[in-house]
């Protein structure tokens, strides 16, 4: 068959042949296809047309057209090819059966070379939302999880990782405990994620001041030089099936327990920490509503974490409001640098007070001394400078300029500024609203974008006061954003004076 | 935006915008948007592109381009459109939440106005596997089932229906069930449907005798004129969100009793019929497997049957083995013509006798009278001559030629016999492999293409025997069907000596 290329990505292998073709050789819709062209071959899930793709042609979406290396026109050769074992796997699933760690292995597998339908995978994770896994099916799909992508080896015993779950504005708590803890001696070998439904994530932040897309080899070398590193973890395609299987779960707005549970500690099994302290926020907004959901969930992590020979702590926090006061990457890097550089003297502390405690329950678990001990040190390694001093370090070791300031980093030169409309008292600041304005201002990808707050939560505002500040790096993108912020409230002021009768 | 066509369906309204517009605009993979294009609207789910659509540009898949009306380069409004109340409902079956009429109708309109993904779908289909549907929970899927398509009322009362669960070759019963009730003024609505997966089904066969795709309207005729028809469903869009629901189940080969069950329920409901009889093959290669799951297959039938007021008995016969010698639609629809003619003195029987029992079944319901008086008055009207006089109504009503001889009706002319390779006693027809050589030869659409048995099961041969003909309408399909009945047996032998020590 003659290839005809479809530059769509799918997000499986998949090709279009003509309905006679489909009826001459019996190939069904959903069924699979054996493909070789040249040396190169791959499976694919077989989608009929009547007119798209003509009789004798072969449409190839993005991903098979890549692994079959085709031209346009190329020619394809085509034989049936078996159901997949793991569609019998996600079967028995459905079943109520139990997965032993092969068959949990043959669906990871599967799902990494494209194997499996998005209909296929929406059904297993909708079984195993339903069904749950065992203690032990959870450790296998995590370990099947981090067999599919790199690991990484620290070169220096104990290493450590922190993790958070995520929801919360301005949540930057690694680019802290990493400083601070490899200032202590401790291997802190971080990969953080990406924005991707929120404004800013903190390999966003971190790529203001260093490079964050880097390969294991130099990962090693940046944990040999500053014995911790902050790099993007898509850039070493650690735990890659975590990624595929969240493509099915985000459209669905399905998180089931073991799978989230699998997913974050597959990556901190892949960075090669030992010691893992994890962050579930709570409150309004957040991605846990309620502190006893929260003490499920932390439960999970614990009795999964002993399963991977993983010690961890689990903190649950007030996830609620944004944890600095200037929010966007370029804003974000440059709090960062600002708290440190100041040895804690700049900034509104609530960041600095939360990553000093997460440290400290590091330092606890690590050294088996009080947490209120773990904090104290922590503190401390911000306030005689040795923390800003590692992350220079880390910075340098990552191809970045350790002679960076708060004033060296550039954030947007268009400005705008919302006052209050009526006296009140702040009764809140939303994550969420801050995260959709600043996307409407180009954030993540416009770096330079964000929002500046200009007031604390239960303080008393006169009319007119000024509440926050909207950066954006043109006037087309800050247009947007005030657009997108007239209808939904960054800051949400209680009236004090609520009605007269 | 500008329309950008792709000419591929996908099976639900989907878009595609640029990476960067999707940022700025805040609109995920798999959220919704309201589409405008001229006077015409539709939702539609949204999916990224990086390259294959430019900024200021929207792909439309196919069915939201017609849903739109819209040209390749013609303007479209998007605006961010609700996530539909019914992925909610989804969600409550998934949690194990048993859901109102209200809540099963909205699913079912949304899936019918394809506000619903492929990987929702998926994940409801799945739901309801795992968590089953409740009595209730099934009658309002079948009620709306029936409200998302077309229905008829049928003329004259009594009006009944039969039914196989499928998956016989040769099972062409309603051909001769239809014209028998309808000869003794039952009337008989029968909505069949065409080959999916298989070669030949009931529309595909009876097409040889007349047109089988009508309207309403047109059925209300036939009807009036011949008290019976036997028509494609698909013609006549009824219970349309079944078909839907089917396209989800075929890949994921899930067949939840519940879908099942309402899914046939509903077209039996749709064409009015008041008294239905259903068949379940059973036995090696069957649907059902076992007789004790055709008999609890039967139970949910009836009980769901009476919930919507419909009298309905289940036959449970032996489906291991094709009901007629010669196969394929032409040759079927000529075996029917043989049959119906020649009174009940040509063909093996099998049919026939399966024929009149359902009949008989029907009687016993409608009448009062014994299944064996059922049988032997409707055994007695193709012998009387008067079930093909009522097939001939039926055929002219329809559109067709009633001067239809079997002589007349062309099959094709290409033949090859295959003969018995050993000494042997026939131990099995297989239907599976009937269908995937005919598929080979073009069946179903190459309606001339079949397969003539020549032996009985049970039967001593001799090597060299004929055991069955391929029958194709060109050279090229027949060379296809024999290199695919080379790995595929049609006719399986044992050898009376099966070793020799």
């Amino acid at each position: 068959m003659r290839a005809k290329l479809i530059d769509i990505e799918q997000g499986q292998n998949e090709v279009i042949i003509n309905e006679d073709d489909a009826r001459r050789t019996n190939a069904l819709v959903g069924d699979r296809l054996q493909l070789k062209c040249g040396n190169a071959s791959a499976t694919a899930i077989v989608d009929h047309s009547k007119t798209f793709v003509k009789p004798g042609e072969i449409g190839l979406f993005k991903e098979v057209a890549e692994a079959l290396q085709a031209g346009e026109g190329d020619e394809v050769e085509a034989s049936p090819a078996m159901r997949p074992a793991s569609l019998n796997y996600i079967r028995k699933k459905l079943d109520g059966g139990i997965l032993s760690d092969e068959e949990i292995n043959a669906i990871i597998c599967d799902l990494m070379q494209q194997k499996l339908s998005g209909t296929e995978l929406a059904s297993f994770v909708t079984a195993v939302y339903i069904k749950g896994l065992t203690t032990d099916e959870t450790a296998s799909l995590t370990k099947a999880i981090i067999a599919s992508g790199e690991t990484l080896t620290p070169p220096v015993r104990p290493a450590a990782s922190e993790h958070s779950i995520g929801g919360v504005a301005g949540g930057r708590s690694s680019m802290l405990v990493a400083p601070i803890m490899a200032s202590l001696g401790v291997c802190f070998p971080k990969t953080a994620s990406r924005a991707i439904s929120s404004a800013c994530a903190t390999a966003d932040a971190m790529e203001i001041l260093a490079p964050v897309t880097l390969n294991v080899e130099r990962i090693k070398q940046v944990l040999a030089q500053a014995n911790a590193c902050i790099v993007w973890g898509g850039g070493v395609n650690m735990a890659a099936a975590d990624d595929k299987l969240i493509q099915i779960r985000n459209p669905l707005r399905l998180d089931p327990q073991p799978l989230l549970v699998s997913s974050i500690l597959a990556k901190k099994k892949a960075e090669g920490a030992e010691y893992v302290v994890l962050d579930i926020p709570t409150g309004r907004g957040a991605k846990v509503a309620t502190i006893e959901q929260a003490r499920d969930l932390a439960r999970a992590f614990e009795l999964f974490g002993t399963a991977l020979d993983l010690k961890i702590k689990v903190s649950i926090s007030d996830g609620s409001e944004p944890l600095l006061k200037t929010l966007g990457p370029a804003m974000e890097a440059r709090a960062i640098v600002d708290i440190l550089s100041s040895r804690g003297g700049n900034g509104d502390g609530a960041l600095l007070e939360k990553a000093c405690q997460q440290a400290g329950i590091l330092l606890h678990m690590i050294r088996g001394i009080t947490r209120e001990e773990g904090y104290n040190i922590s503190r401390h390694q911000v306030e005689n400078g040795r923390a800003w001093q590692k992350m220079r370090e880390i910075i340098a070791a990552q191809g970045g300029d350790d002679n960076v300031t708060p004033q060296s980093i550039a954030v947007g030169d268009q400005r705008h500024t919302v006052f209050a409309a009526s006296d009140g008292r702040v009764a809140h600041v939303d994550n969420k609203s801050v995260s959709i304005v600043m996307r409407a201002m180009g954030a993540p990808k416009e770096k330079l974008a964000g929002i500046a707050i200009h007031v604390q939560k239960g303080q008393r505002i006169i009319r007119g006061e000024a509440l926050y500040d909207l950066v954006a790096s043109t006037r087309e993108y800050l247009q947007e954003g005030i657009e997108v912020a007239k209808k939904n409230a960054v800051v949400e002021l209680d009236r004090v004076v609520l009605d007269v009768v």
